[in-house]
């Protein structure tokens, strides 16, 4: 065992320092759910196989993490089903479970089967890790934290506009300028509807993304190219070159969409939604290029960019309307949205937004000269504690300099020092690391200067 | 998929409720840590399979979660491998990664692999799930939560000290009172170095914690089936019918152990850090009965017992000399506790010592009559998050009864009401749901009536 010992692959270790960062991350957006009436549920990191198989698509499968039935996990694998070579199939005999992929599936299970327990609407919020068998890159981990909030049980458009006002509330608490941007699937399903496209929906979405990249001839070539007919490619025309506030980008799709009823109703939401959202900090924009999870959401789709670091969406969610469904639970309404901790971090770490209070951990340290010593600084810890201050006694009688670059080491603000003389004028020498001075003072007055 | 889904066995869901009452433990637990200085560090839920083995004995190697590998997991196997039955060697080969049994060995890990970085003595405490393929039964759970607070990096005692004062403020501040054991290994083994049987002395410990059950007679005649000699028995009775206060235990052992060095180590270890604590709230005793993981600590021992009610111990740990050898760092003395997150949440539950704040979760609920109302009530609600007061608008205009149903079954004291009258006069009827009464206020009146 010589060799130093090392982690999985695309799994990380969080240190004192980062972990004083993610713990204002989460703490923050834990506060702003809880201030929306958001309660927290925690699941089990393992569900039974059957409950996470076929609900991320056949790629999704593969990247879970089965865990290996425990004892004779042969018992029931027979010698055809070694030989076999289906991987897919032995995997099933050798696992009963896995490690959740997401919070949704495990929430969507957790609604079923609480379902008498629990009182609709039902607003949930959940910050737990997940774990993925993706191959390991920059910026992609396998094992993540998520940080969902779901009301379930209201198809009401107030739901939308308390997620936008918690993002709104969350990123100005961090200091981060933000856009969100704002769509509905039924507004892309009556664009599909009006050029006779159902199916090609994701495609232009994409093509039209590309707008400012590669200018309007590229876009339509890429339209054409992708299958569509000149004659649809012009009525998409409008929809590509919309601009200008939201309010004329409804405009015109009301014109644009004048024949579908359900691109009217896609609009009408977005229109409410944005009517109720115009104290917000963060600006807010109606984006048609936005479709994320397509197949997933029903209504409201949302995304929101950082202003000022090039970093992809922090967060996102939207409406869907089967979540529970495919547990036997059909037709409960639900939206939601997730916060990107990771990149949050990241932006935050960027832009150097920590408060420094975050990055403070232990704020007195008491330096130790030998028994007599710690014998007199004790009683003063402890009431420095009792008065909230998080203090240390250097544990070791080592040398000062020593204690001194602990001091240093650790970032800690305030050291006192206790020898002969103060001790025999019940005081202490406090010296405020920061500015370099020192003063003596009495336990009371210690405290005090400290909390100041 | 009629079925309605479940969770593996042995580990559980936590809803709303039981997550506030959780959150209320580990935060306390969190701040006393935070304010001796010690600071949080997390690991991955895998470890590689090679830093778990081999570090719980054989039979906690069987209770090792492994993860299957991902890909074509049966690549690198042979048919030979496959048909030898030898399962642990089979599944060394299917699986690469485990998940974490304890907080310990990662902790071990992480001070190894990080070993550059860190400066020590390094404080870290550490609260994160851990898996067991244990058989589940009552109070026993394939995963559960550990908080273990650890200083390595230096073998003073008042790290001892310390950790007890946080033992003793985690504990007041639930409202639970404890009585703290404590042992020294150095002792222990003095004993079996006077009656010459080192190989013994958990089989003695074990015996002689069955005075009080069954009885001296019995504990003799226990001792001499185990194999020990008449005159070893004899010698023990002195440790047998140890009593009086912690001075008059030492005392008596001080002669018992006249011969052991080592013994009388032990007992001034016990000496220094029982004089340290004279002003703890909880109880303290020696007690040399106290012999948890032996081979594994080597100095001071403890445990915690609630003394208001029937259950094992509710946290633990002690001094170990090697924590970090087997990953090639020999001589780091370090010293750690462990409170028992599970155990203390039954014990809250049934003193009922929560604090009405912990289990109230949104504190105001606006009732929605519909869109009009509606629309004069989000700016209202936002002053009430923005002063800190957890709000909600019931999303839909249902029927009031069921808006009040709601507000009932979640436990919010405050409900807003505002008819038509009420948004004539730009006030709101504001309900107290535990007195019954009811009273018309402006915004203001409404956020300081609550905020009181």
């Amino acid at each position: 065992m010589a060799q130093k010992p090392s982690i999985p692959k695309g799994t990380r270790d969080f240190g004192p320092q980062e972990m004083a960062c993610r713990n204002y991350i989460f703490n923050t957006i834990r506060q702003v759910y809880a201030l929306y009436g958001f309660q927290q549920i925690e699941t089990p990191a393992m569900e039974n196989i059957g409950t996470l198989m076929g609900k991320y698509g056949e790629e999704g499968d593969k990247l879970l993490f089965k865990i290996l039935n425990s004892g004779d996990f042969l018992k029931d694998v027979s010698s055809e089903d070694l030989k076999k070579g289906a991987i897919g199939h032995l995997a099933a005999l050798l696992c009963e479970k896995g490690l959740r992929y997401d919070l949704t599936v495990p929430f969507a299970r957790y609604v079923v089967q609480h379902r008498e327990e629990l009182t609709f609407p039902f607003r949930r919020y959940q910050i737990q890790p997940v774990w993925r068998a993706d191959r390991p890159q920059k910026g992609r981990y396998r094992e993540f934290y998520q940080c969902d909030a779901d009301v379930v049980g209201s198809d009401s458009l107030l739901n939308e506009v308390e997620l936008m006002q918690i993002v709104d509330t969350v990123f100005q608490r961090f200091g981060i300028r933000v856009c969100i941007k704002i769509n509905n699937r039924k507004i892309l399903s009556g664009i599909a509807e009006i050029i006779g496209a159902a199916d090609m929906i994701v495609d232009i979405t994409i093509a039209i993304d590309k707008l400012d990249k590669i200018g309007l001839e590229n876009v339509n070539a890429e339209l054409l190219a992708n299958g569509l007919s000149e004659a649809q490619v012009k009525k998409l025309q409008p929809i590509i070159n919309l601009s200008g506030t939201n309010a004329e980008k409804i405009a015109t799709m009301r014109q644009v969409l004048a024949g579908s009823e359900t691109g009217q109703k896609g609009l009408d939401e977005v229109e409410y939604v944005l009517s109720k959202l115009s104290t917000l900090n963060s600006q807010l924009e109606l984006d048609l290029t936005l479709a994320r999870g397509l197949n997933y959401y029903t209504g409201c789709i949302f995304e929101v960019k950082a202003l000022d670091v090039q970093i992809g969406s922090i967060t996102g969610g939207g409406r869907y309307d089967n979540l529970t469904g495919i547990f036997g639970m059909p037709g409960l309404s639900g939206v939601g949205i997730s916060f990107g901790a990771d990149r949050i971090y990241d932006v935050l770490n960027q832009l150097e937004l920590y408060p420094e209070e975050v990055t403070t951990a232990t704020q007195l340290l008491f330096v130790n000269f030998g028994e007599t010593e710690a014998n007199y600084c004790l009683p003063i810890a402890e009431k420095a504690r009792k008065a909230g201050i998080r203090t240390e006694i250097y544990p070791d009688s080592v040398k000062m300099k020593k204690q001194m670059q602990y001091a240093n080491a650790r970032n800690i603000p305030f050291v006192a020092i206790a020898g002969e003389s103060e001790i025999a004028d019940a005081k202490i020498m406090l010296k405020n690391m920061l500015l370099g001075e020192q003063k003596l003072v009495t336990p009371e007055e210690l405290v005090a200067e400290i909390l100041k």
